[in-house]
């Protein structure tokens, strides 16, 4: 599949990697054409592996990944250009964290709405699927690096978008039972709002290496 | 030991009720001295249980839990009194959530602050200790009702009050290593937080049956 990843960071290059790894064609976008760290990232990932600006990778996906900081996703997004998001699915794992105030950060956006659903209702055609923001991007693309079971959220109003999402879990090994469905995108705001427990536990534990379970 | 309880729900019941079958001698307060439910639950618990004002049952504590709505958390513990909380534990079970607005509901307070916080700003003295609230009562009194491990956090600035609730943690059925330790009273915003995702689980497993774990 044709994905364009919004995002240059440890987030966007390591879920670009794990695609481009399963045999993807992964465009990585940016604010310019020819983004450093995203010309590295194809110098290691060889022929299927691209780069450009926002729009052209929102254009040359089929998926759009939005792996930019939360503050600045909506900016990204407006240069990635409505015409290339059209219709498409935008996987959005974006946190709308805001350490300008020092820390522990807080969220730009929050209780009354979320990030999630400002992209979707900024984009209406396109299909948002909230996931991945849960946890530190390693566990995101190698989920049996943990002991045992544990859980990924999913949210968004189109079945279908959440379906390929799903499909895309599966292949970088999460199992069926463990992608969570939490419903329409209005719950991204859950999602979102578990950013300052999630980063407790990792100032607890001193590492990002955990993830959420649910357990009945 | 004497256990002050403010709130006559079912969250106040429960933990009660749980208190009283341990061999505490509760008393649970509110606004009335004569609430018609505490009456009822007095009748059932036998010689231990005994109800009175939030000023009677926070007097009466060695320890109090505030089981209040979050919403009424600071009126009831104003009518409880200062000079009956001061030096003393409070267990901060409360959520601040906002149902006005209707579902899902918000939190009244957020982000930049938290209940606990408050609580804890407004009783210097007190050493609050937030824990309890990111799970259904029915759990809080009985974690062996689910399978396998779970976690409940607890946070707060004073380590000797977190040492007592955790024994009595451990008096309820949770293991030492199912205590997760937050910090400092801060994380109540992360504890607090999480309720809009907490819901949304509820949500989609028709159950409140459930509890988090951190899985490594």
């Amino acid at each position: 599949m044709n994905i364009g990843i919004l995002g240059t960071g440890m987030v966007g290059e390591t879920l670009g990697t794990k695609l481009d790894s399963l045999g993807h064609r992964v465009k990585m976008g940016s604010r310019t054409a020819n983004n450093e760290k995203a010309a590295v990232w194809v110098k290691k990932n060889g022929d299927n592996a691209s780069l450009g600006t926002f729009a052209d990778a929102a254009k040359f996906g089929e998926i759009i990944i939005n792996c930019t900081k939360g503050e600045v996703s909506l900016s990204a997004l407006k240069l990635a250009g409505e015409d290339n998001l059209k219709g498409k699915v935008i996987i959005d794992v974006s946190n709308p964290l805001d350490f300008s105030k020092g820390m522990p950060p807080t969220l730009t956006v929050s209780n009354t709405d979320s990030m999630g659903e400002q992209i979707q209702k900024n984009y209406p055609t396109a299909k948002v699927v909230k996931t991945f923001n849960t946890m530190s991007c390693l566990i995101m693309v190698n989920p049996r690096s943990l002991s045992g079971s544990h859980v990924i959220f999913q949210c968004g109003n189109d079945s279908g978008a959440k379906d390929k999402v799903r499909d895309l879990l599966k292949s970088f090994g999460w199992s069926d039972d463990e992608i969570f469905d939490l419903g329409d995108i209005t719950a991204s705001r859950g999602c979102e709002m578990v950013l300052p427990l999630w980063l407790r536990i990792m100032g607890a534990l001193k590492s990002g290496a955990f993830n959420f379970n649910i357990v009945r």
